[in-house]
């Protein structure tokens, strides 16, 4: 390969490659070519002296990471950021979000929605996320347009919802979805997402499931986010939730169930076995009053976990530096033992981990030559971040989401010095202050 | 009072006064003069239409409160950020921190980290905070020429300290140093802080204590961090910590205990009669594995906690607004409780609460006409902070340090548009980076 034919070289800076040797390069240089990482290595060594490349981009005192894998988000709730707080799981579920969803929800809201979130997690290093909601077809739309990578999953519910009025058209719409999507791989992924095993009754879950494995594609399902799903499963079906979907047969290495904060040591084993993947979303369970994963167990079985933040309305922000931070932290304290969850353990999990959960660790998760070049820069001149001593500690424990200064997904530079190139931000905010104020108005 | 003579006017923005009234104007215009706030009302209202003042700050896209007070901190320890995590209290203390502030903490050293940690501090919104340390002489000149509100506590233990190599002369070191300070208050108001029960001797701490209360000033301490401190002290003392310290006659009004995890119904309750205060640091006790403070119920029965971020060692920030989403989100998840602890709780824990713990309340903690102005902007025109349908609900879930535009502590701008004006930042970095170069070399 010639060095002077990239398209971007971004040099100097402390490069944490997070492959499996988990090198870290200082004054590094990463060249980019057609959307892929070309050469990896020190600035100077191996003749990287004459580089002609069209961009260059001076990563001085900066962190040079992959981008952060979100594995848990539904992107137009942002409208609903702040609405409901401080109330139980079922509370503001059934009294607050399904009824606003019901008279809120249109395509219109999941645009302008989803392209504020997205605003949101270029400016705070995400680079892939893996969203469901309603519209989802719509919102691809939207994630297209934003450049950023996604698996995208239609979603499923035994009741009418707003972009499905009939129930019985579901499933054709959601094949619609995935044979319009599916050439987008692996830039847009798409993917079936089944509510939960409370909102959906057992022929869904199979039929979806069905579904999905003739499609070829990842099927995720809310699973014991709180306790009272247990009994309330086991009053139903006469089962625990996870036997219940074991019994239908609906676990396998396609699968990703979120949450899972009150997963047995039984039920763990059934995941290692089966391959079963899990999304994790710490502040979502911890301000819903879920529950707490249990992830050092899960990690301990090798059962494949990534890092998510879930939707706006129960985080409320979509900052995945927050998320690893809170992850490291609760760990810790609900076992009384600092050693369960270390910032690199965590740095892992919200980037090789996540892109193992969505299926797209041969694509993303490290920097390396061959793999799809999703970049960060992370500004460590700043006053929190000083002094360093450890990377992956200043990044889990010091650094934010403010503090990512330049975004590389799939070569592309989308966000520069804090600009962003693909959405307009104050259009995206006005849209959604526009929104915001008919859901007030329609209270 | 006349309208054109004050010194500065902020004008529009969202105004949270956290009275005892909670309320909230739009377009709201706070004068000031002479350190205090003058006048608070809206924009428009009783006769604001002719100011001339000398510097007007437009808060428009701003929410306009008072600055947060963090009730327990260790500034020079940001020399110490990221240099050793994800280890048990006692080895952490014992192992690494203990030993490098024997070889490291020297008047340079607290000078210089204490100046970068204010600069961290006033740029997430902190405008008073409550510290102790070793040499705190030297870093209250440091608060002096920052321009923050503080109360400075001289550190006393049963060994040799870095300042006080002569255990023999602490006291008198320490009676010095608030007799230098006593007449700045509530500028600067100095304190003692006994390190623990454990690190101190019954007649230490009672010695202390009365020194204290000769000179009318708090005295804080360390307690039940962990939970084998109970044992430690019960082995050692044949009490239970807080038995321990209510037979020495320690508790009362101006009492300040840190952390308090592991307090029990039975503490709780001397506490309540006695009146002792509680700084609460929940990040710092979750890196640490410590322990999660009983505060809900703390707060049933009356007694006083304030919000803290504990040394950049333990944390590893001193971003108040993290620490105040995390508090929210604590209590709820181990509550298994999503109502327990609001996000308004919180932030009067992070504001009137953390004043009314350092005695402060008269002088600081919300905006009202005759009180110190220490207030802060924050710039709500963000993507994380849209839309906006609760401001207590976004500023504790959502916003973060970083949206921080602007500060003024006892009516002086110490920072505008994120640019300090009483700290040299690059040089406060570049300080704390050779400090922090000398420890990797002397490893």
């Amino acid at each position: 390969m010639r060095d002077d034919n990239w398209d971007i070289v971004i040099k100097g800076g402390t490069l944490l490659t997070m492959s499996a040797k988990m090198e870290i390069i200082e004054d590094s240089i990463v060249g980019i070519k057609d959307g892929l990482i070309v050469a990896v290595g020190q600035n100077g060594d191996r003749g990287f002296t004459n580089l002609k490349t069209k961009d260059t981009i001076d990563a001085s005192d900066c962190i040079v990471m992959p981008g952060l894998v979100n594995t848990h988000t539904h992107l137009p709730m942002v409208c609903f950021r702040g609405m409901a707080d401080d109330l139980p799981l079922m509370e503001w579920l059934t009294n607050n979000i399904f009824p606003a969803e019901a008279l809120f929800v249109n395509k219109k809201m999941v645009y302008e929605g989803a392209t504020l979130a997205m605003a949101e997690m270029i400016l705070s290093g995400t680079t892939t996320f893996c969203d469901g909601y309603f519209f989802e077809d719509t919102i691809t739309e939207a994630v297209s347009a934003a450049g950023m990578r996604a698996v995208v999953s239609q979603g499923f519910a035994d009741f009418a919802t707003p972009d499905n009025p009939r129930l019985e058209k579901m499933l054709a719409a959601a094949r619609r979805f995935v044979t319009r999507w599916q050439s987008h791989a692996p830039m847009i992924t798409p993917a079936y997402f089944c509510h939960s095993p409370y909102t959906c009754s057992p022929e869904t879950l199979v039929n979806v499931k069905e579904a999905a494995r003739e499609a070829g594609i990842l099927y995720l399902l809310h699973l014991l986010e709180n306790k009272d799903e247990i009994d309330t499963i086991l009053n139903r079906y006469g089962n625990t939730p996870v036997q219940h979907l074991l019994n239908l047969g609906i676990f396998d290495d396609q699968t990703v169930a979120v949450h899972c904060n009150w997963l047995t040591s039984d039920d763990m084993d059934v995941f290692a076995s089966l391959g079963v993947r899990v999304s994790h979303n710490p502040e979502s369970s911890m301000k819903l009053a879920a529950g707490v994963a249990p992830v050092p167990e899960m990690m301990k079985r090798g059962i494949k976990v990534g890092l998510g933040t879930d939707g706006c309305a129960s985080n409320n922000d979509l900052d995945m530096f927050r998320e690893m931070d809170t992850a490291a932290k609760i760990h810790k304290v609900t076992s009384l033992d600092p050693t369960v969850m270390s910032a690199q353990t965590v740095l892992k999990m919200a980037t090789t981990g996540g892109a193992r959960v969505l299926g797209l660790d041969k694509f993303i998760g490290s920097i390396e030559t061959g793999k799809k070049a999703d970049i960060i820069l992370v500004d460590i001149n700043q006053p929190h971040l000083t002094p360093l001593y450890n990377c992956y500690s200043q990044l889990v424990y010091a650094a934010r989401g403010a503090d990512v200064k330049t975004s590389i997904i799939n070569g592309k530079i989308v966000m520069k010095d804090r600009q962003l190139f693909t959405i307009d931000l104050s259009a995206a905010m006005e849209n959604v202050r526009g929104i915001a104020a008919n859901i007030i108005a329609g209270k």
